[in-house]
């Protein structure tokens, strides 16, 4: 049960939304930008990947899902594809520069100061640009924020796949500005 | 030195928003609206404080310093409770009420999951709303977004405390979208 009063028929951070629609606007904002926007070098489906591996470090449920299943969405449905960047991205099928940017996102979820010198200069050598390694670490204190926000009100998370299937759908489609649709 | 190329005539974070100002519009509007905008009930040196005290347990050299700057030119340049509180909140001149959010605010510093039932009927207890709660817990999450993205940057800190005094002046007296001023 939330720890406030929220409203019942959203889930997650949707319920926050709708309960304090002063925060709500910056939050959706900051996410459209970073996440569903034009990007000169990034797709969504990668810069979603960073934020739903990001959840699951954190072990937000809410987050994890739903933007794993934005990123699938994104990238031609393919489920074992996210599923093998949550288990662990050093060994799943993606480029040598993601997996030196999902290191750094890693570092970042522990805390800022643990990212080295030498994580940077990985990436750096697999080609990343300042814009990446900048945006990287910004959608990883992102979701620290967002799963911290989520978890820390104990809102509601579903436990049907298929919710966050039709999330997924509505916001790789629709962007973050969009209404939620009533899921109860 | 940064981890990317940076701005080097501004400190911690504004030297990010001045690289990346497509993020800064969002981030700037959160915090002004967290912090410094008209609160039904909590003053903007309450809000300030959990910002410091967060970014303290973050060991986040520039957002602690400069927040705690803030606050003390809300709190009628009170040194000496901004730095109590940064110490430990338990024992520091201040409202029972606001312990139990500092206590809530700690417990989001470690991740969302880390707050209990017990915190929030703690701060019930001694009257806290749901917009308090929740104006807390997001204020805490958004530094543990603003710490990690400033340190996993390596973003320059000043070391002379008369800069992060101006800096409090500054943003307690035009919030936060004004420029920044150039430090070197």
């Amino acid at each position: 049960m939330p720890h406030i009063d929220l409203p019942k028929e959203y889930p997650g951070v949707r319920s926050l939304f709708v309960f304090r629609p002063e925060t709500s606007g910056p939050l959706n904002a900051l996410v459209q930008t970073l996440l569903h926007d034009p990007h000169p070098t990034m797709s969504q489906g990668e810069r979603e990947l960073i934020a739903a591996y990001v959840s699951r470090l954190n072990s937000c449920k809410y987050c994890s899902s739903a933007h794993g299943a934005i990123a699938k969405y994104h990238l031609d449905n393919n489920a074992a594809l996210v599923a093998s960047v949550m288990n662990d991205p050093t060994t799943a099928p993606i480029s040598n520069k993601l997996k030196t940017l999902l290191k750094i996102a890693s570092h970042v979820q522990k805390g800022g100061l643990h990212v080295t010198t030498d994580d940077i200069s990985a990436a750096k050598k697999e080609g990343a640009t300042d814009i990446e390694i900048h945006d990287t670490v910004l959608i990883a204190a992102t979701f620290c924020l967002f799963n911290r926000y989520v978890d820390g009100l104990a809102t509601w998370a579903p436990d049907d796949d298929a919710i966050y299937d039709k999330i997924g759908k509505q916001r790789a489609e629709e962007g973050y500005f969009t209404a939620p649709f009533k899921v109860r």
